[in-house]
């Protein structure tokens, strides 16, 4: 029996006027509506978010990206240039308890949209920018994406094999990563403007945002006074095997299986010694502590593939895990998409959109009394033109089919 | 001038009894501690948190992985097993908003705190659970770390290089990452508690969390029905060139440079050749495309590494950056540490220990008003048993020293 995504209201009346695009502020604004806030995307009428990637003929013309990052939101058009686009706009942000933005530096001011102005309008607001790096940063000014936060940010370095040059961390990190540190902040400067009235501004960079995330890295750098350098999948410290990724059949790209066995808990090695067949080792003075087989590592890693070669990753995680050992299997995409437990638990929903039919798309993955957010599809470019004008602002139809024609909307 | 860390007070008043270890669940209520909540640290009077690894003489006693994770936090010692422990637990949790765990599954129903004894005890509270695989899962009495969420919840299948065995991303998102999700979670149920006086149970997975940070190459999947693979550090797109490392000098480990130009701005492009001094190029049908470009990758790949080769790293994303290119330098944890920017940001910020002495650590990297959290150190064990039992429940200092004495706290 699937458990079916619920409607939630944890944040029923708040209203967020999100002018965020591609990924960093819509994974935030997201997460929000996930929750039952009111997302109000802000889009220019000709093409939307960039990341809707509207651009028939053009090879990489698919709505795949933009349905992930903007699903339960609503969408309106707006000609943010024009004098009554930025009227109507600035009267959203006055009824407004958020707004998010994550333009390029600089252009929210030049849209006449920045804090202070802001501020004025709506002082109980909680006003966020995302951006690439920090105001005074000698960076302030760049650009940035995901790949370039998480090689300013750290990731990349400690991402990769020892003998090759790094590799970026193939998920979106830098972006989703950035954008869940403000959805957090948002949340909290929510409360206390509940109590306050008193609004305020947050501001994260991206390249900020990954130093959050590479805190155990950095513990092994105060430890050592040396940078932490890459070295495959093993947690690089010689007390930690194994700890490694092991090879299973077929042998395919991603037939492998992570093993692990705690130092907090000296039992790991032994389960796994006996569940792959190897009793015989129980004891043994070259195997039986972390630091000894860290000294041992290759010995340790060929005792365990031994077994795992016969083995199909799913199954190796199985028997593993079952015996009280750390065990994950390395699943790909399409494994994931497919999954049946991810389904069933309402992890991976099902969604039915009006142009692209039938898919399958994560939730938000926290469940709440049992269950997941439900995922809506995410919104038409304008989908929602009438129904924001008019119940925010009382704007009636005749007025809205007057913007439209004057492409305001 | 160096930005002072501040004391965030958006929190205020929220009391968060925190059952959590390692890292996941620490991340999460080390992030509302920062944000103002009172958040104690529940441990065992022995040895606490095994994350704090106090393990003299052990190759890996040190304190620094337990310094990330536990700052701004109390810290009361506990005994769980003994009657009247658990009994003095039972009286904090009345009086909580929040309370988190992530413990191997089964052990907080073990010790007589499962989710249907706490709501009686307090129906308005915040039960959170954060555990490797969901309930549901075939995996769901399986143990998890970091890695092996990395590997089952998809982000080492896409990480690595095309010709050689995956690799799991350096920092651990699959820690972090699964905290910060049931942070926002908490933060948005509290919300709804406060109108309704109504608790909530939340629970999260290791390897459900990580595919909300998968979405990226799920959308890949979508648009071409195949698993996504990795390749290097380029966004696995032909549309997507240049979007690489490049070498620069001297040669180290990490001595690259990310460049990206975006599809969605065609300028970005241009604006490379003029700064690498290759005007010669523009307007060439060669590459003058995404599309052009990905079909001469390895040329471009030349043209640009030609250049970066000729500067070092900082340079390269200096004078990339400036031209309105989206560059970054790989930068290693080091580096990072002794960044004069993120300290005087108060990114990096300088935290006195009474133990462990001076140093530095990432704060919470949204700034509010200007200024991020100020960095606390993290709690001695059993440093705050006077006070907590004190102002929480009226316990006064001699049941206080009958309790030490008898290895109740």
């Amino acid at each position: 029996m699937a458990i079916e995504g619920m409607e939630l209201d944890c944040l029923q009346g708040v209203r967020v006027v999100d002018f965020t695009q591609f990924e960093a502020g819509p994974s935030c604004t997201e997460a929000l509506a996930w929750l039952g806030a009111e997302v109000v995307k802000i889009e220019n009428p000709k093409t939307g978010d960039p990341g809707r990637r509207l651009r028939p003929g053009h090879p990489d013309d698919d709505p795949w990206y933009f349905h992930q990052f903007n699903a339960n939101k609503k969408s309106l058009t707006l000609n943010l240039k024009a004098p009554r686009g930025l009227e109507i706009v600035k009267e959203l942000l006055k009824k407004a308890d958020v707004t998010v933005e994550n333009m390029a530096p600089g252009t929210i001011e030049r849209l006449g949209l920045g804090y202070n102005v802001v501020k004025e309008l709506n002082p109980g607001i909680i006003y966020c920018q995302v951006k690439g790096f920090g105001e005074g940063s000698p960076y302030e000014k760049n650009l940035a994406f995901d790949m370039i936060a998480q090689a300013a940010g750290g990731p990349i370095s400690v991402t990769g094999y020892g003998d090759r040059p790094p590799v970026k961390p193939g998920p979106s990190f830098g972006d989703t990563g950035t954008g869940m540190l403000m959805a957090i902040s948002i949340l909290a400067a929510l409360r206390q403007r509940d109590r306050t009235g008193k609004g305020r501004r947050l501001q994260v960079a991206m390249q900020d945002a990954m130093v959050h995330y590479m805190r155990v890295p950095f513990s092994r750098t105060q430890q050592s006074g040396k940078p932490q350098l890459r070295d495959g999948s093993s947690r690089s410290s010689t007390a930690l095997a194994p700890s490694a990724l092991y090879p299973c059949k077929p042998g395919g790209p991603n037939d492998y299986v992570y093993v692990f066995t705690s130092r907090a808990n000296p039992e790991h090695w032994t389960r796994l010694l006996k569940v792959i067949g190897r009793e015989d080792l129980i004891g043994d003075p070259r195997y039986d502590t972390g630091p000894a087989r860290g000294q041992h590592a290759a010995e340790v890693d060929e005792i365990i593939a031994a077994w795992t070669r016969q083995h199909t990753k799913q199954e190796a995680m199985k028997i593993i895990g079952e015996a009280g050992v750390p065990a994950g299997a390395v699943y790909d995409t399409l494994e994931l998409i497919n999954d049946p437990s991810l389904a069933e638990r309402g992890i991976m929903q099902d969604v039915e959109h009006p142009t692209t039919g039938h898919y399958k798309m994560p939730a938000w993955p926290v469940r709440f009394d049992g269950a997941p957010a439900k995922v809506k599809p995410s919104p038409l470019l304008g989908q929602h033109n009438t129904e924001v004008l008019g119940q925010w602002l009382g704007i009636g139809a005749d007025e809205v089919a007057a913007l439209r024609t004057e492409g305001i909307i």
